[in-house]
């Protein structure tokens, strides 16, 4: 059900997880679940995927994972306050390691001058670590959009963190 | 990304909830967040989808849909009581209209004599109707099992129900 190009990122960001001794959790808007149903493609990801949330409405984004809902009228809900707010939710609601998250404008509708359709943010929180957000631009239909977004959180979640810490049973 | 046959399924049940007025969530384990997906995947989904549940630990099942736990060593978590309790627990924290969750055993492995590989409860939440829930055993790789099981959950949710409820505005 699921294109080959990205379920071989998902089982390469899986092992990287595995590797590092992480459990992840998604926290999805405009990506609607792929991410989450792109990892759990894979047999034995459940040693790694606790599960994932996905909140396309403002509403699920607040009751769900926390989201402030005074950022959705002072920056929006397509903006790096919003990415970071998804994914600390996410990962404080769910005991995961490391949490992803996504937050865009897939089209067709819905886009503005200073906000375009293509307009994603990808945000990852970990324990003991910073927050990260990433800004992203893809070009395409709604389907593409959405694959591209789900690349890029696929790849932030599984990229090198230097020395696995130790897991602690 | 994701099959044209589950998409244009997914049309279909969207266009029955909204021609029904029907907001929905979703509260998947197996699938992994397919259903979701696939719904998202159309343009003005966020009109009936407000988002999903991806409970794939059975900690996540109780912390985010508030399955019981004793439901896990008494039935296990691919049974008819897990997935009524999912269904029952997206729709109260969620505030949609319906909920539909799916759990099963995806394969390959995991499978045993009275619960094989293929086995999947769909149950169904309607604020105003009782709980439903379908058991099926589907045949098929872990990705087959999983398209089935996204077919049927459509289904379920996007089923006929009689007279439209007015909508209160």
């Amino acid at each position: 059900m699921l294109d080959e190009t990205i379920l071989s990122a998902a089982a390469q960001t899986l092992e990287r997880l595995r590797a590092q001794g992480l459990t992840a959790v998604t926290a999805e808007s405009c990506t609607g679940g792929l991410v989450a149903a792109s990892l759990t493609h894979h047999p034995g990801s459940s040693e790694v995927v606790l599960g994932g949330f996905v909140t396309y409405s403002n509403v699920m984004k607040q009751a769900l994972l926390g989201v402030p809902g005074a950022l959705f009228e002072s920056v929006g809900a397509v903006s790096e306050a919003v990415a970071r707010a998804m994914a600390e939710g996410a990962l404080s609601r769910s005991g995961a390691d490391c949490a992803v998250s996504i937050t865009g404008i897939a089209g067709p509708g819905g886009g503005s001058l200073d906000k375009p359709v293509g307009l994603v943010w990808v945000g990852m929180a970990e324990t003991g670590r910073a927050t990260r957000a990433e800004r992203f631009v893809f070009k395409g239909t709604r389907a593409e959009v959405r694959a591209k977004a789900v690349a890029a959180a696929l790849a932030l979640l599984g990229r090198e963190r230097g020395e696995a810490r130790p897991k602690i049973v």
